[in-house]
């Protein structure tokens, strides 16, 4: 099969990463006898800086002309601390998610044995945690309308939005991904004060009728942010909508000490996105030092979403053997200190 | 000195915890020579069922004519899982905060070295961990116009709403706590999505010029929610806006394994309410079993807001007393498992 894959390695670590993961992805190919057909477009301070937008068309039109698109980091510190800045490069990103639909977030969070002494939880709490994180991700607070300045800018607001579908929609994607695992959903929420928070939950007591073999509980955010840290072992899946999974999400990732090790998965309506977790961590920029798993095992991800499972199920023997080889980058282990490209070049040989 | 102390005990494990702190305070009161008058009042739950509102109109004049609010905890299972309650106890929560004008939530999280087992962090990530996070409390998504339905039910919506106004009178206290401690100061946003962020920022690079001797980092809400699992202990003072301080807080209270030690103070423009920061515990209530030491500490901040340091101070070396000899309560101790009426004995005993 011929596979067509946008690839947009963005800013930072963005192009390394990126890099190592289209190596592995090759390997593949040869392997099993698939083609993927690399198309590469700008995105993110990369794409402002070229063209002067974020996330240009040209870049949309490969997306939505592509089977899914690889992606690997955003983000560029010149325009964080400018709140008058025109053009951001999260912009992009947002731009992005809104053009294709992404509606569904997925960061699946597991410890890794080898690594539960870089946790900063104590290793009896997180040994073991392996859950779901679903995050509504083309609605609520990020996109509503009205949001900005009075006319006299003294007051500034933003609007949170939810509606029935949009709500339905990321719940029966929560409630079968719950199906396919341990068959629980904890629904967070803040229904004890948000209108919005009390739509989902109506909405998701209404539709627990229909999938009656799973067991949902529902969970206050500020609740939920203490539990991720006192009890990870308990969560399945957890669902909740955007600026709370944007939070919560990344709060989960940094409980198993192994945030460059964490994929994630956008479902779209036009195609999906694959991309690390993690930033684009400007400070290791071109030095070959940053760590290419989350995003090689985003290329996993990408693979099950076209249902190559022997595939991905490859790519995650093949991470785990260089984690168990300790062939690894310095975030993982300052002795072995692997390069970036290294890693990717181990971790593509071991899958041919 | 007489002081009116209008005492609000609420829900589930309120009454007993609160009961404690009074006779902590009545104990300082005969050493030093102070009189409290102690003004019960409704509120909560226990409200609604008693009078139909949960913060009434009696309760607030209380709150309005005494020089400060000792409040337990509310909340009642039986309303958490019906959206379409109409009166909930958290309302009284919420009406009681915007009517007296509590406008900051000091939290300061501190670990204990005897218990720093029981932080679920690894010891050496949370020892001396020594912080306090600042919470707008009555502005942001809580309070803002329009919320609701539409008309046909079909979409929900909230309002994060701030004035300038709002954002320099809780940064105002934020730099001068700050400057109180070791001078420096983390404020916490989303300015990369959020028009209400945006001006947060602004207003806060601008009143740094007017406190030169305060160090000023931004950091992103998301990334705040990884750093106090990770790094707990580069944090001095952190200000946030309400819904994002709501989980912040409520995250930083774990990370020292000490949630029932930790005590609030909401500082307001009628009166200020100091209560422990959590929760009603519904299922211990009665039980004598509820561990009042964050109550007792929270008669301790309350203490501090008479200027009566010493009796404060006091008030603390009786707890730190308690905890080094041990006499505590099951959460903390499975073998020592003293009750909530004695561990108040002890401390009061103590003071004497
Ligand atoms: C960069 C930012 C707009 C983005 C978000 O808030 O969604 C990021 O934090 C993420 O989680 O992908
Ligand atoms: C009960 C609820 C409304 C409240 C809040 O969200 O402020 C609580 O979580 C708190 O932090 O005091």
């Amino acid at each position: 099969m011929q596979y067509k894959i946008a690839t947009l390695p963005g800013d930072g670590i963005g192009p390394e990463i990126v890099d190592q993961a289209i190596k592995v992805l090759k390997a593949i190919g040869e392997k099993y006898g698939h083609s993927f057909d690399f198309q590469f477009a700008l995105t993110g301070a990369a794409a402002i800086d070229k063209v002067g937008e974020p996330y240009p068309d040209a870049t949309h039109e490969i997306c939505m002309a592509a089977d899914a698109v690889l992606f690997g980091a955003i983000g560029d510190p010149k325009y964080d601390n400018d709140p008058k800045a025109k053009v951001r490069p999260e912009q992009g990103l947002l731009g992005m998610r809104k053009k294709l639909g992404l509606y569904a977030n997925i960061r699946p969070v597991a410890t890794f044995p080898s690594l539960i002494d870089k946790s900063p939880l104590k290793n009896d709490r997180v040994e073991g945690a392996d859950f779901v994180v679903v995050r509504e991700l083309t609605g609520g607070i990020y996109f509503g309308q009205p949001r900005g300045r009075t006319e006299d800018q003294k007051t500034a607001f933003d609007t949170c939005v939810y509606s029935v579908d949009e709500i339905e929609r990321i719940l029966k994607l929560a409630f079968e991904y719950a199906g396919k695992r341990n068959k629980r959903l904890t629904v967070v929420d803040k229904a004890n004060v948000l209108a919005s928070s009390r739509l989902w939950r109506e909405v998701s007591q209404r539709m627990e009728k229909d999938y009656p073999e799973i067991t949902v509980d529902y969970m206050f955010v500020d609740n939920a942010a203490m539990q991720l840290i006192q009890w990870p072992k308990k969560f399945d899946v957890m669902v909740t909508e955007n600026m709370f999974g944007d939070i919560l999400s990344d709060e989960a990732s940094v409980i198993t000490g192994s945030l460059g090790l964490l994929p994630s998965a956008s479902v779209g309506l036009h195609t999906s996105v694959f991309e690390p977790i993690h930033g684009s961590y400007p400070q290791a920029a071109g030095k070959n030092i940053a760590n290419p798993v989350a995003t090689i095992l985003s290329a996993a991800m990408l693979l099950e979403s076209f249902n190559l499972l022997d595939e991905a199920r490859k790519i995650k023997d093949a991470v785990n053997a260089s984690l168990d080889a300790n062939f690894v980058t310095e975030d993982i282990s300052k002795e072995a200190s692997k390069s970036t490209s290294e890693v990717g070049d181990w971790v593509a040989d071991w899958v041919k």
